[in-house]
């Protein structure tokens, strides 16, 4: 049985491959994703198969930047870019059992202005 | 020597009573914060501890709902809350052989609306 490191590797990979079959294999039956920031929600494999296959088209590539894992949890921070456009990713998985994926929580975070007042406490990079 | 996990849960908990003495007891001396989305940064304890100090103020009550931890690294999610508002964050955290925490990141996502053309592959929660 792989690691929670490990699965989660496996996970991006096959999805930048658009491997979808190789990205199923990952997951629990009743897997749940969930996207709090929009408040949608996916249930079960073939549901979230089909998610991911419509929703990630287009020229994206994967960067891994981070996994950061524990027994059966894991967070990534990826790194999404296509010309022209970039776009971080921070994922949330925990495993079943069998280590599988029963859960994905997902978070999209966009680039905003520092807030007023603080460029004294900081530098900017 | 506390493990990653501890070392999280005792920041969080410190930031929560604005107890700048124990907060910064948990720090590197040259700890490094970053804020990926505004590109902003900070260097050192003493100028963590002040951006912290300063900008943390309010009526912001701190949740801790997961912390995924390694063996010196971490990730916290949180649920900040005040009347009429809430905000989740996300923080990478990188301890050194002291246990000490070394460098800091955070990620704070938005609502938004769910992209066109994909409500026939989601629910809603």
């Amino acid at each position: 049985m792989l690691g929670a490191h490990d699965v989660v590797a496996r996970y991006w990979e096959a999805a930048g491959a658009r491997a979808w079959v190789r990205f199923g294999e990952l997951l629990a039956d009743e897997v749940v994703y969930e996207l709090p920031q929009t408040r949608e929600r996916v249930r079960g494999r073939d549901a979230y198969l089909r998610f991911n296959a419509e929703g990630f088209t287009g020229a994206w590539r994967i960067a891994v930047e981070r996994i950061v894992a524990a027994e059966r949890e894991a967070v990534s921070l990826i790194r999404l870019t296509e010309p022209g456009a970039e776009q971080l990713a921070i994922t949330f998985f925990e495993l079943d059992e069998a280590g599988r994926i029963a859960r994905v929580t997902d978070f999209w975070p966009e680039p905003y202005r520092p807030p007023a007042g603080r460029a004294h406490l900081t530098e900017r990079f």
